[in-house]
């Protein structure tokens, strides 16, 4: 089931519209700064071409179920809808947020196969330390620059979404929800990058539970349950619907989220433009590494582990061993059980607050993406 | 002037009372964060420790202010205690982020002479990778461990600080004004310390007005201006009045950020308790710094500076330079002109708007206890 073409216009359109606003937020944030000088300016401007640079999948989503939600029940007051699109654009700028700390925590200086905001600050950084000591002192100075750069913009954008819920024009109860909402997301999302580097660093035993808790925090709630619930409340749902959205949104991240890893590992990197292995490279703990790790293969796979650079050979090596063991199967199977949980929320067509036809087609839509998604 | 025994008894009970309702916001947050896992209740109980060390000296100005304000115009309608120690209590949780960003910025693993949450975190780290590699390698895991939770601490504590005042139970439009404020304070103090870092890392020229920029936007905003504004609009003042508390903020914030830079330099390290010459030793662009870049003397200064490491013999010379340079002398007369024109602001009786009698005491009694300060 693919989505027909006119509602991929559609989503065109809609994409159009919030990147409108986020330039706009974004134009008056960075005017304002430059009564703070030309570094502070600078930040403000690289950080303006990263975010435009998105894909507002979470905005476009929340934006989407929103508009599907009042369909529906066309007797509901609506909010007006500079309100949605201001906060719809506030969850892009939160994602924003949550991957310059990320690429700080990880350092990282690339995103989508560009210089990300620490990148950008390093290389200007570089260029303009050339009368100092040494080339490494340099580097070592202006990657320092450049990451507070990053740590520092995160702040003010982990600032700013939560100034745009603040002064959401909806009437106060409805506020206090959204702020509730807000507190939840970010509480999880950090405990879930918590347990990701702590995965990572060997503090935490990666058994699946744990791992498949990470993906389900780190990911899933501020990208699925985040939009489908701000939309709900938004428009005025009941608790119940709200609930059920929640739900929906769980299954529906975490099943991305699982196809993410199966793609990164086993996927062709010609074809999802990642970088290849790069999570066998950063021996990152996936459900897939957590499954194999309970089978008699692992000892081989571990070994191969072992290299202190693994090469293209060793990383086909790893692959075949994962897809053997069955590693691949099993993270298919939790993928399938997300999805039924995912229909069994969806056709409860007979409760009274069951997900309304408009916002079910669009949660099927999107689950149909999973099965075009190449693995 | 000294605070008379009775106000020491008075601003002890407040702290005291401000110091209650952080450990219960913490204990909230504590006991939600239980729901995941271990290694984020920990975060959440190190974070405990560490903000509830704290002077409090934010909010108990915030407070005092408050109080005064009150009053000093009895007919005003008062906003209920419960809020305004909420808010206070916010500030102090917004400057325990800052410090927290700080901390990870500088690589600081101590405050106040002992372990701050990163270093708790490194050294917990340290001891649970005992089976790991080598010393190094589990130090450099560890420290990563660490920092992260710094960053994510950090983060959690600045989204806490910006519900605590989106949920002021105040009229909307005084929650507005707090918001408006607390944007500003945060813009001005991630500027400021932009600006910390870049003239460090020597991506800033360090002359004079730059450094005086960063004094006043790094620390005086937040510590002075924004305790004063909140309790101007929480008392519901007039627009002027609030005005002229900030500035009396921001010469106070200045004069004693001054101070500071004082005693670090020439102080006696066993009277103010701080590390002995640690500006100098991590060269620290200061206003002393930058004053004496302009005199003649800067060529020996500058030579002493060229010590890989900085002795105690070494620091004493800079220090003697610093002084017969006569940047001690300028750095002084500085901090007379911010107090002056705090005097004017707080002498300017004649207006309408000038500041009430209770505040004019409260700030004077800060502005005394410049005086007394060690230098």
């Amino acid at each position: 089931m693919k989505a027909a073409a006119t509602d991929n216009l559609a989503r065109e359109k809609l994409r159009g519209t919030i990147k409108h606003e986020l330039a706009e937020i974004f134009a008056r944030q960075s005017a304002a700064a430059q009564a703070y000088g030309s570094e502070f300016s600078k930040l403000w401007s690289i950080a303006t071409q990263h975010v435009l640079g998105g894909k507002l999948v979470r905005p476009v989503l929340m934006m989407e179920t929103y508009d599907a939600l009042v369909e529906d029940n066309p007797s509901q007051q609506a909010t007006d809808r500079s309100t949605v699109l201001r906060i719809a654009t506030a969850i892009e700028i939160l994602h924003y947020s949550f991957l310059l700390h990320d690429d700080v925590i990880d350092g990282d200086l690339f995103r989508r196969g560009r210089r990300n905001l620490i990148g950008t600050l390093l290389d200007d950084g570089v260029n303009r330390l050339y009368g100092e000591v040494s080339q490494k002192g340099r580097e070592d100075t202006a990657l320092h620059w450049a990451r507070t750069g990053g740590i520092l913009m995160g702040d003010l954008l982990l600032a700013a979404t939560h100034q745009l819920f603040a002064r959401a024009e909806v009437p106060q109860k409805m506020r206090l929800k959204l702020l509730d909402l807000l507190e939840h997301s970010i509480t999880e999302s950090v405990a879930g990058e918590q347990l990701d580097v702590g995965l990572s660093d060997g503090l935490i035993m990666p058994d699946l539970s744990t791992v498949l808790a990470m993906s389900t925090h780190k990911t899933a709630t501020y990208t699925f349950e985040l939009p489908l619930r701000t939309a709900a409340i938004i428009a005025g749902t009941t608790q119940e619907l709200e609930n059920s959205l929640a739900m929906a949104g769980r299954y529906l991240g975490l099943a991305f989220q699982l196809q993410d890893d199966l793609i990164s590992t086993f996927g062709d990197s010609e074809v999802h433009g990642k970088d290849a292995f790069s999570d066998l490279r950063e021996r990152k703990q996936t459900t897939i590494i957590s499954y194999a790790r309970t089978t008699s293969t692992w000892p081989s796979i571990e070994a191969n582990f072992e290299n202190p650079k693994i090469t293209v050979e060793v990383a086909e090596r790893i692959r075949s061993l994962l897809d053997e063991c069955g590693a691949k199967k099993f993270v298919r199977s939790l993928i399938e059980e997300q999805t039924s949980a995912l229909y069994e929320v969806l056709v409860n067509a007979h409760s009274a607050h069951s997900i309304p036809p408009g916002a079910r087609r669009l949660l099927l839509s999107y689950a149909s993406e999973l099965k075009g998604r190449a693995a």
